[in-house]
Formats: structure tokens, sequence, C-alpha cells
């Protein structure tokens, strides 16, 4: 405790909650290479998804509307809580605005205090291209080395590199029904290492491939794959279908696929496997991630298997990823300390902290 | 759409969300005055109940732990979303913490993109006092006069400034197990005008009180009010009871008391009423307070009524006193801005954002 409200209006430490910015975590991103990140996210998540069953698997909050909708993510493993804030508009983009945007926090369980508040929108990039790469790392086929990407937008690059980073990927074959997108996703991926080629449709970007990436953003039923598209032994990683009423493959791909999903009870709402009536759920084998990640449960198990990792996004990607930036700050210091908790001298005194603060001023 | 991060780091408007600190608050409160305050708090809350029907009504989600729960409170009216992230922690209290800290995030629905990012511990602290005085002015006795309120924690003192403000209590009559809380208090309260009596048993506090508030922070069953100490025609204004398996009055108050809570299903699992038998809720009349706030149904109907409140804090009410801070920020700007958004020139161009980000550095 400190007796900072008698003498003067600065805070305590306990009240501060270190915060990082779009710009600090641009700095941090900087500083350790952007595909280091992701690589280092990625180990995160799967030290996590090591221990899944140590986790409160709650529900997200959805607050839907006409636009998009806003959620709140939260877990916990029993030591530390951690919940996202992300919303998804579709419509955004063409108003100038990102379809996604989050930030999180993380708190101590045992106080209930927060330790960490940090900008997601980038975070969220790298930790569901950290979370793709890992469930590829153990679905694709072995030495796949070209990968096609069905979308050109805010997650496309950083897919790409995650995958070369974790997969080995040498070739990306991008297309979306925007040409400027792809351009802009070339450009970018310019001097990345990897192999970029312009499709003019998604049929040409699928050829060839030992990975599909979906990753488009309308909010409704729409088929990006169908089922002449993909041949045996692919792997389908599928990250654009998140919610109710919104996939990308066409059903049959399911009925031929082995199916891996983040959390079932999550993903049989808002995922591929939304498609899927009762009778066809309880038929596909459906395995989740972390208990291919913990061993428990081989992945792909033959060269002709098609995998499909089909991901909406789960809060312990987020915690993992929130963790591993507090985990930086020591040696990365890019925060700042915001004043977000109240702290009186006495934690019954709150009254008093505020006449006091009065009088200072 | 700017074109910042071709130039310098600076981030655009669109990525910057105003936040009020816990000094900001302060600031303000001062500005306009704490009995000022809480009265336009509690205007918004009045201005709110009255459209209540227009409210999401989502349950929070809590996350329970030994030492206390950590829980999310979102609600939107279509056109603002809100939500509050707020811990209850007992024990904090003697390892010099506080037992409630809050923050919350008002957004727009229809960008998912926030618009306010505010302290909430001190905040939470005037819309409880104001609530609770709104229920008070269409609940009490005309001419209410003394409160008795046992419990001198953290909202003691805010209660009591809101009863004299928006009620016209002149005595308070203070009782805490711990003596040093209700000097805590007393001392506080010294120049509010109020006439301050400390005693030294509940008994004592409540005798020949118009009003009785409780609030202590125990997270278990307890008896603060027996039957025997509450006499007709009192008011009953209970805020401390507020989690499954914490309460604060005695059952049989309940079977004598015209009961008004906030909103019936959370208050049934979390407020005094979770301690009646599923054939006592059904025989009781279970009033919500909108319904008395927006005059479609009577308040306090004799002069012997017991009138209780069972508060124990809904969403709706941080969204109003959020939608207030904001609304104050024009006049009285004590916020800073956090670049808590990523905001790149082209909305699917965060990869190239980061890039040149990084080679501006």
């Amino acid at each position: 405790m400190q007796n900072s409200f008698n003498s003067s209006p600065a805070p305590s430490p306990l009240a501060m909650v270190p915060f990082v910015s779009v710009a600090h975590m641009m700095q941090l991103i900087h500083a350790k290479g952007l595909a280091n990140t992701i690589r280092e996210i990625a180990a995160y998540i799967e030290a996590d998804f090591a221990r899944w069953p140590a986790f409160d698997k709650s529900p997200r909050a959805a607050a839907h509307s006409t636009d998009g909708v806003i959620e709140l993510m939260p877990t916990s493993d029993g030591e530390t809580y951690g919940f996202k804030y992300v919303n998804g508009h579709p419509a955004n983009m063409a108003r100038g605005f990102q379809t996604v945007t989050a930030f999180g926090v993380l708190s101590r369980v045992d106080t209930g205090y927060p330790v960490l508040l940090s900008e997601m929108t980038l975070l969220t990039a790298l930790r569901t291209a950290a979370t793709s790469a890992l469930a590829a790392k153990h679905l694709a086929p072995p030495g796949a080395a070209v990968m096609a990407m069905i979308g050109s937008g805010a997650q496309c690059e950083f897919q790409a590199l995650a995958f070369k980073e974790l997969v080995g990927i040498a070739t990306v074959r991008l297309f979306d029904v925007d040409p400027c997108a792809v351009q802009k996703a070339a450009a970018n991926l310019e001097h990345s290492g990897l192999r970029v080629e312009a499709c003019s449709s998604a049929q040409e970007a699928v050829l060839g491939a030992d990975i599909i990436t979906t990753c488009t953003a309308d909010k409704q039923y729409a088929t990006i794959l169908t089922d002449n598209m993909v041949g045996g032994g692919v792997h389908i990683n599928a990250i654009g279908g998140d919610c109710p009423g919104k996939t990308e493959l066409h059903k049959d791909i399911l009925l031929r696929s082995s199916i891996f999903v983040e959390y079932t009870p999550q993903t049989r709402i808002e995922g591929e496997i939304q498609q899927l009536n009762d009778e066809q759920y309880a038929e596909r084998p459906i395995t989740e991630l972390w208990e291919v990640v913990s061993g428990q449960v081989s992945g792909r198990s033959s060269a002709s298997e098609i995998t499909l990792f089909d991901s909406v996004g789960f809060a312990i990607e987020d915690f993992s990823a929130l963790r591993y930036v507090r985990d930086q700050l020591p040696g990365y210091p890019f925060y700042t300390q915001l004043d977000m908790l109240a702290d009186p001298d006495d934690p019954r005194d709150l009254f008093g902290m505020v006449q006091r603060a009065g009088r200072a001023a």
C-alpha cells in the first residue's frame, strides 16, 4: 500500500496495468522478427493445448446485430484469467474500418486484478496464423510445399508467413474476388522468401496445392471450395467460416474429410460443421486439435486422407498469445502503465481517496 | 483513413480510444461535485430503466474461484454496446487490495469499434449508490430521514451521500463489525451535512431508521438482519448479497416484504431471493425496478409495507454510467487517447502496416 494520495495524486504501483498499444505491438514484432514472433506464439499455444483440460471452456458471450458481432471470449487456467473483446463486421472494410479489431486482458485469479491490457487486432492475426500453422504441422501431408490461399484479406500474409515458418511451405498461390487484394498480398510477400503466384480463380489456385487455406470474410453461407476442387491427400485450413450462418466449404467436402476442431461445442455452432445434420455429425469422426497436440490421438493417418482444420478461433489461443506478450515485457519494455485501478491507502476507503485527491487538486 | 504509417508511426484518429483513468475520474468528480455526479448518474440510470425493454439482457459471464469471482457484464441498446469487467474478492482487503475493482468499455454496435475505456472501480461505487438511491426515491416511506447502514466498507459513504442527495436523508447510523471502519466512514462524512451516529451493534443502528442499508462483503450466507430487527414501514436497501451463496438477510424478512429487483432471472441466482424455495418464490410478488421507474407499477403502497430492494447490480446500470462519462468528455476533457485499435491505410492491409512501421523504425 502507498500513501501517495495524501501527498500527491500519483497512483501507486498496485493501481497500474501495463498497456501494450498497437504501436508497442509493432515494436515488439520488429524487435523479435515477425516470423519468429509467430513461431514463439505457436509454442505458447502448443504448450497450452497440451494442458487443455486445465482450462475453463466457457462459451463466448456474443452480441449479434445486423452489421456484425461483438464478442467477449473469457478463459482461465485457475491461476490466470484472460478475455478478449473482438468484433467482426464484414461491412466495415467498405467504410474504411477493420473487419476485426480486438483487445484483451490478463488478470490474476487470486486477486482479480488485471495485469495486462493489450491491443489484439494484430495479436489476433498472429495467433490465428500460429494456430493454423500449428494444426498443419500435425495434419498436413509430409513435405507439403505449396499452399493455395483463397481470400487475400487482412489474415492472408500472416498465414503465408506462419506456414513458411512452421510447415516449410515454399509457394503460395493467391486468389481473391478482388484482384487488388491479391496485388496487395503479393507485394507484401515480395521479400518474404515465398514464391507467390497470383491466380485468376479459386480453381486455378488449388491446382497442385498440398494445403488449401480459405480465409474469406462474407457473413453468409458461401461455397469457396466445391467438392471437385479438393483432391485426396490435401490439408484444408478453413478459417473464414467462424460464426453461425457463415461457412466456406461445400458440405460434401466435410463428408470426405477427417475433421479437426478447436472445441467441438463451439465449432458445431460456428464452424463448417454447422452444415452437418445430426446424423452426419454423429457419423463423422471429429477430433479436437489438443488431443493431437498432446499426443493422445494421431493426426494424419494416410497419404490420401483429406484433413480439415475447421477453425473458428478459441479463447485459449488468445490466452496463450496474451501470456506470450506478458512474458516479453521484462525484456522488451514496449508498454505504458495505465492508472486503471483505484488503490486507496485503506482498501475500504475509496471515498477518502476521492476526497483527498480533491483537496490535493 | 489516414496515410500516417507511410510517413510516421503516429496512429490515425480511427485507431484511438479515449481512456478515463482513476485520476481522470477523480478530476471529473471534483469538477462536477460528488453529490451532483451521483445525481446526474442516477438520472442516466433512470432514463435507461425507463426504456428497459430496448436492452439486451444477457447473463453475466462469471468465472468463480476459491478466492472470488471475475465477471464480464455486457449489454446493448442496439446502438451502443457496453461491458464491465469486475472482480469480487472478499479476501483482498486483508491483503491491501480492493475487494472490487472494475473497468468498462462502450462501443458502437454498427462498427464494433470501442469509443470509451474507463476505470470503473470508482464509477461502480457511484452507480451502485445512484441505483440504490433511485430505488429508495420510489420505494422508501415519504419523509424518510434516518438511514441505518450495516457495513462501513468502500460503498458506505457513497450510499450515504446518494441518499442525502436523492432521498433527503439527514441522519446515518453506522455499524460495522470493525470499529475502525465506522471511524473511517464517520470521519469521511464529517463535512457532508449528514448527522452521523456510530453504533455498537446492528440492532442499535436500525433503531428508528426509516431505511436500512446492508452493504457487507462476506462471501457466504450471513444474517446481518434478523426478522425482529425490521419493523413495519421501513425500506431495506440490500446491496451486499450479490452472488450465489452470499446473502445478508434472514429469510423470514423476505416473506414479509414487497420485493423489488433489477432483473429477476439474475437476482434469483445472486440476490437475497436465492433463499426462497420454489413455492415461496412463486408466492412472493417480485417487481422489477424498471417497472416502477417507468410508471407501469406503483412502488410503495402503504405506510406499514416493508419494501426491499434486493440489489445485485446489473449491466444496464454500468452502461448508463459509462454513457454518462462519455457524454461529459467534451466539456470535461479528463482523458487520454489510447492507440488501442489498428488502423491500416487499407483495412485489408494489416500486414503492410506492420511492415511499414518496421521500416519507419
